[in-house]
């Protein structure tokens, strides 16, 4: 039996939170890589909050979809088939595959090699792909962390936040997570070495980071924005760093925006807020994913990944995104994992 | 008859807006310098909106004052007596004088000499000093403007804001004033080269903001927070710069301060918001007041000033600041001009 190309289309733009009926199902045959091409089996495709705006605006990274178009999204995947001199078969790569078995590419765009073996492929999804070069580039480059500093980090528990924190404990900083519910707040303290954690579900999360952060934060790493980035900007220590990966909590806003109240401490506590675009900063991968993945052989960076079988689940992996279902990066297996 | 030393002290705390009441006038002896000190005739003092803070929590810059303190503020004088070997009798300088008619200092604390000559002495209060190096750097340290990009500065006629104008015209972008009423908007294009003005206080600003920039704003330069600031958010360009120097706005308000509802475009634009105190930049000074005097000598730095005669205007010329009544760097004339 030949085999076939298993598709998630956009049906419908989002009106709100994101519905499983926003997209159709199709079937295809699986398509030939031209001259300069190569096919890829996907094995693990990503989930990340950006995914609405590629629904309706493509986020500045991808054409906005038209109806009856792949969804777009990231996936790793092998090499099965290749016209390209620098792709070979059993290859690893991950790159825009969107929601689909397999896809073909020229490896120009956005497309990179898996040189690490230290861990699962699907962590070319997590700590060891573009996720966790946004917690590494945001940290490291936006936010300079120094030993002793404090570090708080909002959407602790997600993708790029579960990352961030042992990032931050390897730079010698003291780290508090911001999550929702008690079991994502005890795994930031039990799993990913987090100091403390503060549900912003149950407290009064200003009056927490005021009693976790006595002196103030000198790095918040904002994944959320709303009410919880307001409260943090209320606490910031002189010269903090605030980098702006995620603004998940306003992404379903319909009316007004939530407003930001704190907006002067940048002036009073001579703050830097900087809202970055990983794919700018291409040039530092090479190094995060080095040093990520010697981090993950070392134990140092933990892997915590919440893995969905099957491709049918990508609707409604991606709707619990925002309801924050997921701890750590959610990802789902299309195909079981290569090694 | 023996010269008196005028003096305004702290008599209360501001309650919302600063009022002529919350300082009591004193006089007292003109004071001796010690070893290694000298004594100034102050000639002119600067009014600037931080100057309320100073009277309740020192600003980071000043001890917070006690009542009866005289109250804190930069001036411009002349070295009258000196028994410091780096400051002459007949030295121009600037530095923090306190509201009253002379002051002694030890050179030591955010005290320079007046290099200049071309304009006069106020101006080391304004253009030429602390409110010029403030536009200086916030402008082209963290701003980087590049020529036709489009500069938007709030509180456009201040005493900031009526410099970074000029500057941002200098370094050849598009320059979009916002200030309150249609006297200062008519300066702002008619003295000041700014390319168009929008009237705060009679006009839709995002709506005016869209039509003046309609390909969105690199730097936006704050001096005075709220609503305004959230209209500028609301129109930035892709990487964006955004140099906070004051939030006037805010500095009266009593209940809840305003919340910015586009706080988020700072992700989606992948801006930069940055929070400054020009002390902090003490190393820039120099080149600051080198090449901004040669900008005044050459004509392409108009100087806005708004002068009140005598150290009694001292509290009103405060008050004035909140109210909007300065055009231009406000400042106060102690005693006539020394050149």
């Amino acid at each position: 039996m030949q085999a076939k190309n298993r598709q998630w289309v956009l049906a419908a733009r989002p009106d709100g939170l994101v519905k499983t009926t926003d997209f159709a199902w199709a079937e295809g045959p699986v398509p030939e890589p031209g001259p300069g091409e190569f096919l890829v089996r996907v094995h693990y495709l990503s989930l990340a909050p950006v995914m609405r705006r590629y629904m309706i605006d493509g986020a500045g990274i991808e054409k906005p979809l038209a109806f009856g178009d792949v969804m777009h999204g990231r996936g790793a995947g092998m090499v099965v088939k290749s016209n390209h001199p620098d792709f070979a078969v059993g290859d690893a790569v991950h790159g825009p595959m969107g929601w689909q078995d397999y896809k073909v590419l020229d490896g120009t765009r956005l497309t990179f090699k898996v040189r690490q073996r230290v861990a699962p492929l699907h962590t070319a999804l997590g700590c060891l792909g573009i996720t966790g070069f946004t917690a590494y580039i945001g940290l490291f480059d936006l936010c300079e962390p120094k030993p002793g500093q404090t570090v708080l980090v909002s959407g602790a528990a997600g993708g790029v936040g579960s990352i961030v924190g042992p990032l931050a404990k390897i730079a010698g900083c003291r780290v508090i997570g911001i999550a929702g519910g008690p079991e994502k707040c005890a795994r930031l303290t039990s799993q990913l070495g987090y100091d403390a954690a503060i549900d912003y579900r149950n407290s009064d999360v200003a009056a927490e980071i005021a009693k976790a952060a006595p002196e103030g934060i000198n790095i918040y790493f904002d994944n959320v924005g709303g009410p919880v980035t307001d409260a943090a900007l209320g606490h910031l220590a002189d010269k903090a760093r605030v980098a702006v990966c995620g603004q998940i909590s306003q992404y379903l806003a319909t009316g007004e925006l939530y407003g930001i109240r704190n907006f002067g401490q940048v002036l009073k506590k001579h703050a830097r807020i900087e809202g970055f675009f990983v794919y700018l900063h291409a040039d530092r991968f090479e190094e995060a994913e080095t040093r990520m993945s010697q981090w993950v052989a070392d134990g140092r960076l933990p892997i915590l990944v919440d893995i969905k079988d099957g491709l049918e689940q990508m609707p409604a992996a991606l709707r619990g995104l925002y309801l924050g279902e997921n701890i750590g990066k959610q990802v789902v297996r299309v195909a079981p994992d290569p090694w």
